[in-house]
């Protein structure tokens, strides 16, 4: 930010009056302008023993799969945002959405939410933001060629929670780096 | 949003290519700008048979009591973000955070996490953002002195589930309306 989006003079990092840290504020007319975390909303879509996976179609880890997921929009609550995702990316419509895992990204400002979720009658396309979009028994996902360790790690942890038979609670953890910056 | 905070120049509300929805965009140099839902982190601290609420020194509902919560800054997880805050507003240092209640408040783009959490050595005192805190048994809530609904009801789900004696499972639930907008 160099720009006031309020008045468009210049902006300067400072500390403003009962604050603790430094926030872009505008020389001119004095807002205050705060940068905060962005959400990501996404799903974990089953259909039967198998998860929907979409191949990225687009940059950072163009070619990669992953669970549909993107940014959380103004005026929609977590689980719309995931379903409307889910529906962008695979043109599936997905039902009985539970919260499953909350994923702090603290290097690049990010939380991350992934409801798990059922395919409805196991309908899906490709969005445009995919090359490709397929539902994935356990012993066909590809580990190796997944996006990110977000998506490994939410995976890995519905596999292990479905062979132990004891439910799907949810999970919080934090990622320490993210595949975006590596 | 008037100006583009990249190059200073105006911006205009026009829906992007590929995209379905109107952004700020920059006339000048056509940066997008996206506006995203904010999280407000906080914690529900309890010593003993008590919880910890902080009485309001700010607008809106200045001198209601409230969970010590605020935004989520950026570089921190969820759950520092909610032991900040209640540093901040309570003086009090919590530990064993566990995650205990989602709300989606779409009205006003807000994703709220509350963290149920114990206040270490029952010590507190009071932020510069709060009149008075203080522990409170659940017969001593001040419940029509509340400031928001979703303190209401998340201290309610938690004495009901205290009650109850089968743990303390996370919940996920939205806000239509909310306190800041009646």
């Amino acid at each position: 930010m160099k720009f006031c989006s309020a008045c468009g003079h210049e902006v300067q990092l400072q500390i403003p009056d009962n604050d603790d840290r430094e926030r872009h504020v505008c020389g001119h007319c004095k807002t205050i302008h705060y940068s905060n975390p962005k959400v990501i909303v996404g799903c974990l879509p089953v259909w039967e023993d198998k998860v929907l996976l979409c191949k990225r179609a687009i940059e950072p880890r163009y070619g990669k799969w992953t669970l549909p997921a993107g940014f959380m929009e103004n005026r929609e609550t977590t689980s719309q945002g995931a379903a409307r995702e889910t529906w962008e990316e695979a043109r599936a419509k997905v039902s009985n959405l539970s919260l499953y895992y909350l994923f702090d990204v603290p290097a690049i400002d990010q939380v991350y939410l992934f409801y798990l979720s059922e395919v409805e009658k196991g309908e899906f396309g490709i969005g445009p933001e995919s090359l490709e979009c397929r539902l994935f028994t356990e012993a066909e996902i590809p580990w190796q060629e997944l996006a990110f360790p977000v998506v490994v790690e939410t995976l890995k942890t519905y596999f292990s929670d479905r062979a132990s038979g004891t439910g799907f609670p949810m999970r919080v953890d934090t990622v320490i780096r993210h595949g975006k910056r590596e």
